[in-house]
């Protein structure tokens, strides 16, 4: 059975792993899964045929057979869910795993993702630096919180689950900032996860990708 | 085996149920399970006990025995697994249930919720008028991708998922904006979600709640 996923033919973030392929990659490593890949250009993301696939026009999406995934939470979790080790088969341990997955996403992600954004599509707006501020502060009563429940663990909750590869993936987005040393377990938590020989191959062939499209127009 | 959600013991909606008890309450109904409720005020939500559930300090959690989950997604997915009707069995089917589930909460709540916030946070700040024009943009284009995938269907898969209410749920916080107007298709989803039995009962609690809030101090 192939499974083939799209990203970026020519990746914003220049090879950085912060596009969203590159969570879905990290799982298909950690569960020792080939894959194939299909890159896209923004153009084609608008068309037809992508769009049938992504109805949001984005990437990652996940084919295998007949089935179509196009929400990297989503395909992480049908990665997790049809192999051992990045879900715990104890029933509530497996709940709590499936809650710090909803928890990155939906609590962790958004205030992170909009400072990104804004350093984008806000920098030359009057209000850029108060409105960072803003930003910021939002992102650290979320860091508050993860820092004082993860405390000295190694992950969130027991081993490493797909909880743990989307909150590193969601903090990973804090890179060159300096939010993220304020929080030095925070800072390690990451540092564990990027450690960690799955991530470097995800990374290195996202990377890949980055590099031979610099040879391109 | 008892249930117990958290609430806002007096919500800052007013009863329009928007508050994310709501689509775990309106789960709940959907699956026949009955639940207690513990409301907390804003000043509890941000005491060690509380935090002990929910490290970000919010509403909902969920506790069952000695399981305690604190992401209204998490909680939404814990019910639909357990019981049937919210997701399901068949195996691609159930995949892109789940998929919706995560389009609903990551890609199409964020930009809506975006909105709300600044609507409440940035009403009187210097770029409210044009950030707010940069929120509906990106809110019509996922709009635009929903309402063509929709098309005349019911639902968004088949049957009606776990997906259908989360993304109801989410598309509810445009009610009073007329966003959702300029896609008929999607404002008659919503009011088949709104018409169901369960979300009409979930909805009656969670008002009642709010209208007993208003005899207090």
């Amino acid at each position: 059975m192939t499974i083939t996923i799209t990203a970026f033919e020519r990746s914003p973030d220049r090879g950085k792993g912060l596009a969203r392929d590159m969570r879905v990659r990290w799982a298909l490593e950690e569960v020792g899964r080939p894959y194939d890949v299909r890159l896209v250009s923004f153009e084609a993301m608008k068309q037809p045929d992508h769009l049938a696939r992504s109805p949001f026009g984005q990437i990652p999406t996940y084919e295998e057979e007949d089935l179509v995934l196009f929400e990297s939470g989503a395909i992480v979790f049908h990665i997790a869910e049809r192999h051992a080790s990045l879900l715990p088969s104890e029933r509530d341990a497996r709940a709590r795993a499936i809650n710090w997955m909803f928890a990155a996403l939906d609590t962790v992600e958004p205030p992170i993702f909009e400072r990104t954004l804004a350093q984008i599509l806000e920098r030359d707006e009057p209000w850029f630096e108060q409105r960072l501020q803003v930003l910021e502060a939002n992102i650290r009563k979320r860091l508050d919180g993860l820092s004082t429940r993860l405390g000295d663990a190694e992950w969130l909750d027991g081993a490493f689950t797909a909880g743990d590869l989307l909150m590193v993936s969601v903090l990973r987005r804090l890179h060159g900032s300096t939010i993220l040393e304020d929080y030095p377990n925070l800072l390690a938590y990451v540092g564990r996860g990027e450690a960690r020989p799955a991530y470097k191959r995800a990374f290195e062939a996202q990377r890949a990708v980055f590099e031979a499209s610099k040879g391109t127009a």
